[in-house]
């Protein structure tokens, strides 16, 4: 990861690729400020239209992105428009692999019109979360991928039984952390139901950002140094701010000397 | 068109393409005899989620397709899976083309994933019916289908805007007629509320198949003799005993000397 | 329960209420032989929008059940057309209930316009079996049929939880058993995914339907006599044969005089 | 319509009711501001889960509108969650009006549970526009309006073909105007696609609204003053900023002393 800027005998820079979730409007209906995000990061993760995301956003974000030099990734989810893909679903494991295939597909013929691919694949929402832990739905994700082709790379939590499955099946795997949110002292998430588990304050979010990518910590919600590994940084982008915070970060990674790329 | 077994001073023996709509259950719901159709055609139009096919479906529909030889086309829609297709819809030109780009890549995932590719589109329903004299949305059609690259031919009625629109775009285009629907004398086809215009008598079917085939002509209802240029033929697949009224047309067919395979 | 045909001395003749899942169809995808099945039935579970049933299904089932005199009642599900209803979803308690009583105002508007209304309610698939042991979703579901007012019966499986919160919130429970499904020693349904769990031999489901009428026991897979509690008996309508058996098992119980009367 | 502040011959006050879209949101996504406009019109026109609005906003938009003495109104639609009901479609009529009465259904459980009941109905987006010309669609919607019982007043525009049916199927009809929406010379809307068809200046919005209100008239884009009829002003409310205009019409109304008063 060493790259061209760095003497002999220096600690090479980290590098951390920005990730955000763009395209999560349908139709009439807007969610993300996508053309500010694009501007910030350096991954997109694109709605596919089963939680959010009809053909011509998707259309309008991949051009965007590709102008930008923004990679493209496939934001997947369950079929749930009107949960917004939160709702965790029994999903036999063969449909879900063809969900998960029919998504990608989707998006990709996007990617390549506006002349990139789908370069990666990160679930949404509620397969998200589940696949950290339910090993059925994470080999059925990580088959439905391999249905795609590509041996696409499988952004997620470090630990995850989704990137076990993916590890098992080839498929690279990138981990990632959230600035944002509160961590407990075994390294997982602070669920959203609990006070404290979303970090508001502009300034601390780029501290742990810094942090997480200088030294691959975070301080937990009860005050311990927690090891965080992360190749990539979420931001979110559905929030009042979401895009001006998502400046912020950017601009304190790179004052603090963090070098801001896309993964491999 | 001359084929290898024709010998010199033989007139070429007539080729003939049959194509059906396959795939056209969702979840629960089946509609069409997929196995049963698969060994008969020459081309599957295999719906892509809009008006019917769920992932599993056109997973299937794929492996089985490219198993028989059969070749892959996108069955593009209307979004509309309560109407299944058969409603006509003033979608804006530009929302219309990203839908038919999206439905041609979710089903190239499976064809690829299958080891073949989406070979050509054919638009379903009040779309079909619609781009036949609708300039605006036949050329939404043809932005959506030249979106997807691979420049896939058109599978239509001869004469109709879209396979204007497709040949002003450099798309290929394939013409195809109805051996079970009547006729008008000047050569469209007589509307389905009307009494007459489905033939139901297999052998009836057969003769007129026959005839396009061979003639390039059929009776009309009022009796006339009209000329109707077709490389393929439509067989419906989504009625009691239609599976088996394929098997009898392609045998009549067959037997009349008509080589039944795919266009270039 | 006693009828007016029980004379002095003798042992009042069992009632039995039959109910089955109808209008199972979408748009153009049929499922049930709603006709034959309303012949049959006392009671029928309407499907509302919500994993099947579109509207002009569900005013002709409405129709038709007014005109047989057949019980109208809610049959609610998730939010899941592509599933049918049998993927359990995490669906937050104060959305689920709202969901539901939106199903049941669907319902009820084409039972009073047929001249009836919304006689009870029955969830559906997962919904159903998700509600047996699931506290929060079984409230959940009693506060969307509370919602939709009138203290509407919950059709389900006796010692669900779902029955719980039905009594606790005032609302009348009505039991049922499955003639055609095995029963473990312990009084549960065998799981479909285990062999033996569904009987198909017509003879045995009569000789199982009278039994659960007139003894209110069944045999389990293992042998044992198993008490059953059931007001009501349900016939599956969504398998080819459902009608005829149906009609066999209400032959078979009406032989071994046992009244087939909808229940108060 | 004289209400009791008006003295001995004097002339009566105008009345005029204030309508707006509301609960459009779905799931995720929000788009009007339902809380604001509920505190200024007398009529909300709620979305009933085809075009927009999911079942809970339905609730939530249901009890507020009760809590502020605003009328309840079923906005009717198209099935098309994708193109939020602006696209025409060419639904058969029998459908169209069980689509009808289905969501008037839905709609009305809600306003029951909250203490009121659905007062009348108005067709939103597309289908708007088409009843206004297309008799058969108009019929069709007077047909699903009548099947929902209880002889719903129908707001449209006057002089539209739904109101025309209507009147035939003894439903009331309430006329309505657009004060930031320019007129033709014939009394009919410019179109959205043309210059100058909506008028954003609030000044000139308020001044357009007293002059409906006072003298039944609208200047036509063209200059001329043209007569229009309207028991109710239709005031948008999913544009930025839309809350606040409605608010200074309503003022700019009341100080010109006009009743704001809902219809009866």
């Amino acid at each position: 990861m060493t790259g061209p800027a760095d003497g002999p005998g220096t600690t090479p820079r980290p590098a951390l690729d920005l990730n955000a979730d763009l395209g999560e409007g349908f139709g009439r209906w807007r969610l993300t400020d996508d053309d500010a995000l694009l501007s910030v990061v350096t991954s997109a993760n694109i709605a596919c239209g089963f939680h959010a995301g009809d053909p011509s956003t998707m259309r309008r974000v991949c051009e965007r992105a590709v102008e930008l030099g923004v990679r493209i990734g496939a934001q997947v989810s369950y079929r749930d428009l009107a949960g917004f893909g939160r709702r965790a679903m029994d999903v036999p494991p063969d449909e879900l692999a063809d969900e998960i295939t029919y998504q990608i597909g989707a998006l990709r013929v996007f990617a390549q019109a506006a002349g990139a691919d789908v370069a990666y694949v990160k679930p949404h929402g509620a397969l998200y979360n589940r696949t950290v832990t339910d090993a059925a739905q994470a080999a059925a994700v990580v088959a439905g991928i391999s249905g795609a082709g590509g041996a696409l790379p499988v952004l997620g939590l470090p630990g995850s039984l989704l990137h076990e499955a993916a590890g098992r099946a080839g498929l690279p795997v990138v981990t990632e952390a959230f600035a944002d949110r509160a961590y407990t002292a075994a390294g997982t998430l602070v669920s959203r139901r609990e006070p404290g588990s979303v970090i508001t304050d502009p300034d601390a979010v780029v501290t742990r950002s810094v942090r997480i990518a200088r030294a691959s910590a975070v301080l937990a919600l009860t005050g311990e140094e927690v090891a965080v590994e992360a190749r990539s940084l979420c931001l979110h982008g559905d929030t009042p701010g979401a895009a001006q915070l998502a400046r912020r970060v950017r601009d304190g990674l790179e004052a603090a000397g963090v070098r801001i790329e896309a993964f491999a």
